[in-house]
């Protein structure tokens, strides 16, 4: 008897008509002989109409009274699911936060889980029936109610599933999968079957946003198999894995897995900086200190005059915060000239087979050369190239990449 | 410094404008030197969405699950005003029904509180914190969410009071008050000052939709001073307190304090019903096993053939499962018809000085006598007289009533 995680989106329980086919879903898992945990998010919009309250009640809320309020959608879902699964003669409760417990640290509204108790869980699962734990939130100190951050019942969801040892974690989404890149883009992107953590954690990151980051990195440091799956058609999804149940890459046709792109990144160059040590840490020490997560950092050869450019990209959203932040840091760091672009995007292409394959970045240069298509800056991983590129370019980078890196399907797939 | 309690029902917690105005009313007693507990209900509107998911998922849904549901409410609104009120500079906690915790029996959906641990809520009053604490749940065991029953916020907020040993318990809602009747039905209607607990409970329990009944038994059983006033104006509400606390009503002009209607009863009667012992037993032990509420009894002297007509009340939703009832038992009883009216109305005048007074219930005769209102049945308790008269006189008499016994106010006070 193998014991599963389900995991069901906001869009899934958007309803009693929704849920009740979660349910029946629930039920065909239970009548194949699995125990079955089923992790719930919000109903669509609940979420964001509780933290719509509390930032009407006050800008500087109270993390740990926000908890208490954006908690309580979870516990909704958990409780209507619980009812109609009974309903459909699958016996359930649900199990909130507090009564597993679902252990957390005391950083409100992005706390990190520290510990589940499986007992209680265990032997409920052993007497039969559905445990139905809410997401995203949590316990501190078996006192408080915590939450983990949006997105976060993916975590919870992947937690579950590490703390009791689940044979695989399903997350039911509205997307049915993880594609070679966007299929919006190009029609022809295919269904990837299976794809490692870490090719995971590339292209989520960069613009892939099937699941939270954060529950990749946990699914992949407690080897939790984590499926995405849709829940509204019964298409198997993908297998999100080790690099263990990947087969050997050498052999494999396709080097790349899969090609991603991020249009919310903005870039900020620095002329003339003083070419001595300690430039350059002049220039991160006080973005750091503002929280600015800076992404790409390109720093040219020193002119003759004895000065640098460095360019580097910063979140879109963080734009303002940086210029302001490097103007009043303008004589500390001895730069001539500040320049921003927001008219650039991101081009990755992600894969664990470009570790032992030599030419992998050069391909994706000259086929980004042969169309015209000028390269800011690169950045690379061990499995992943980046490189920066004006924004008209994006759809056409990404094309023309999907095709030269062989990952066409035979036909459209969406 | 005094401890009181505050509670805030549905409408004053409907938005967070609303809330802003409950919290500058909170800190107004914090501000007078007070140690302050508010109990708060959910949004207007938000516990009949809750409930309606419910039923919607399930006919006979499981009530654990259905308290899951549903305490989400309060929960919240004590999250959003803890926000609300730290905003305004006034510091403050929620503090959920397991966290304090207010221990409930195990009947879900309409549990019974058996005790509220002060120990941590004194703490934090002593700290200078306000408790903010979501009406209607508690915990069953330490592991299960419950809740009290519909209107149960009230029942918490003396409760809270009680086990705290509150200086007085506020109940704040869209009425000012307690009146000598309906205004409505008599714009001459007065707010009352002062009302004893029994009074106000048949007042309620007759028509004054003011405060739930059991909150006011609650009350008496543990002597908390509890003062009914508005949400929406600063006018003083009406005080409702022991015997002790209402001057020697025999000096009072005012024998009786309140006039009260109900519409919402149905008459039944059995005609020929065998005079025997045990014949009426036969009529209502079935009623009672069905948990049908019988109000009035009126059984009329034995006609010269050895039976008696049998009539009483009950609550108009009931009827159709009552007669239902009393059709299956016709052979057990012996009755020879079964007829029955909803066109009936129930006044009942109420007042603690009728104990000392005859003559208090022959005025009420003579006055519906001379307006032509006919008397169905008559019920009397030591402090209530009530009789049936059909329903299109209802206005009449309580408005002739209440001149007969000198309430009508100066001028209209709504």
């Amino acid at each position: 008897m193998a014991r599963i995680v389900m995991k069901f989106g906001g869009t899934s329980m958007a309803g009693i008509e929704r849920i009740r086919s979660v349910a029946e879903r629930v039920k065909r898992e239970v009548d194949a002989g699995n125990q079955v945990m089923v992790v719930v998010s919000a109903m669509a919009g609940e979420t964001d109409r509780l933290v719509g309250f509390c930032r009407e009640a006050s800008t500087l809320y109270d993390p740990r009274e926000y908890d208490v309020v954006v908690s309580a959608g979870e516990q909704i879902t958990s409780g209507l699911l619980a009812i109609t699964l009974q309903a459909i003669g699958v016996p359930a409760r649900s199990w909130l936060g507090w009564q597993l417990p679902i252990q957390t640290s005391d950083k409100h509204g992005k706390a990190q889980i520290d510990a589940i108790d499986t007992d209680a869980l265990a032997a409920s699962l052993d007497g039969g029936s559905v445990a139905v734990i809410p997401g995203f939130q949590g316990v501190a100190d078996g006192a408080r109610v915590t939450t983990l951050g949006r997105g976060g019942s993916d975590t919870s969801a992947v937690a579950v599933a590490a703390a009791i040892k689940a044979e695989r974690c399903d997350i039911y989404t509205d997307v049915d999968g993880v594609y070679t890149t966007d299929p919006r883009i190009v029609p022809r992107a295919r269904k990837l079957q299976k794809v490692t953590y870490e090719e995971m954690l590339e292209l989520a990151s960069v613009g892939a946003k099937v699941l939270q980051t954060r529950s990749v990195s946990l699914a992949m440091k407690e080897k939790v198999r984590v499926q995405v799956l849709s829940s509204f058609d019964d298409k198997p999804g993908t297998m999100i894995v080790g690099d263990d149940e990947i087969e050997d890459t050498t052999m494999e046709s396709h080097l790349i897995t899969g090609i991603a792109y991020a249009k919310n990144e903005a870039k900020i160059t620095l002329t003339q900086v003083p070419d001595r040590p300690g430039a350059v840490a002049s220039i991160f020490a006080p973005l750091a200190d503002a929280a600015i997560n800076v992404d790409m950092i390109i720093q040219n050869i020193a002119h003759s005059t004895g000065s640098t450019d460095v360019t580097f990209t910063v979140p879109s959203a963080d734009l303002a915060r940086s210029l302001d932040v490097l103007e009043k840091a303008q004589e500390a760091i001895g730069y001539k000239d500040l320049v921003h672009d927001t008219k650039v995007a991101k081009i990755s292409i992600v894969g664990v087979g470009m570790r032992t394959n030599a030419g992998v970045a050069s391909t994706m240069f000259k086929v980004l050369g042969e169309r015209g298509i000028n390269i800011q800056a690169i950045a690379t991983s061990e499995i992943k190239v980046s490189v920066l590129i004006e924004e008209d370019y994006t759809e056409l980078a990404v094309r023309v990449l999907h095709t030269a890196y062989g990952l066409d399907a035979e036909e459209e797939t969406v």
